[in-house]
């Protein structure tokens, strides 16, 4: 069967969407299938089994929540400060809020992985590249506080997240943008 | 049918070792009585029904993993200084490392409650005060920074448990007690 790089994509959306919806245990080609509404057997056609589904949902959730190549353009363009950062962690507070779906999936994922050897393993060649890659792009352009402070924001900006996506009621007395600013003031030096 | 303490806190470790293991979705009343090796029907004399059983899960997973008196009354007798906090954190990141269990447990809860709206209300009463309290304990205290710091050092530690338990292979290139530091130094004022 000839394959195309939409109904891969439009497969890969579905697999994230029935993650955050249903949880990883009731992932299957089929749940696939239907969400995509495509007909029943295609997702097989794409994905050698159900961890090469999982590998690639994971890699391509990276993909939805990254910033725009034009968002990446301005940062280098402009003079590493902080300001730059902090404008940048509110961008990807933005996407997150916008894609609730796809870093629900992540995190369904990362507590699978807990289960699953394999699935850990593809999880260190998605999320934890990404890491890396954070953390590459901050030392590299010269952003302030170099390897441990960008670590630091990186752990607290994924705390803030997972509060917003599952618990924001308990943070009412105070908001998440007002959060950010905090965080990156307190983390990065000026 | 009686109902005695001892019981009680036994299903609900049961139920949280298995909410670890297996996730939100096959909790059952049989799986919790399986697993606490007491007779099936047992669970259902002490849980009204399954919310009831999740919200105590998540109540008693806030005690398994609060500081002993001790911990709380050695700090209370020591000035509020950073380095205070600094080792409380750490005390936090051995506990939670010491029941990896606890910690996923109420991560599975987190996104279960994202789908059912009882569940969230269940989180708010429990993860929701174990923030407000924390907050408040920091404030009350004279710890430094106030309640911005507090918030910000409870996201970060989130974020820094989240990767410990899920994704530690990310973090090779430091230690997870350095990246405490780190972030106790970065966050509170001295």
């Amino acid at each position: 069967m000839r394959q195309n790089t939409a109904r891969r994509t439009a497969l890969l959306d579905a697999a994230i969407d029935a993650l955050a919806d249903q949880g990883t245990r009731k992932l299957t080609f089929r749940a696939v299938d239907a969400r995509a509404g495509v007909p029943i057997g295609t997702a097989s056609n794409y994905f050698a089994n159900r961890d090469a589904l999982l590998a690639q949902a994971a890699a391509h959730v990276h993909v939805r929540l990254a910033p725009s190549e034009d968002e990446l353009a301005g940062m280098q363009a402009a003079a590493p400060t902080r300001e730059v950062v902090r404008e940048a962690m509110h961008k990807l507070f933005a996407r997150v809020s916008q894609d609730r779906a796809g870093y629900l999936a992540l995190l369904e994922l990362r507590l699978e992985a807990t289960r699953r050897p394999e699935l850990r393993q593809v999880l260190m060649d998605t999320a934890g590249q990404n890491i890396h890659e954070n953390i590459r792009f901050h030392v590299a352009g010269g952003y302030p506080g170099g390897r441990q402070a960008v670590a630091s924001l990186y752990l607290a900006m994924s705390g803030l997240i997972t509060e917003h996506l599952t618990l924001p009621e308990a943070w009412e007395w105070t908001t998440f943008p007002e959060l950010i600013d905090q965080l990156v003031e307190r983390i990065l030096p000026e």
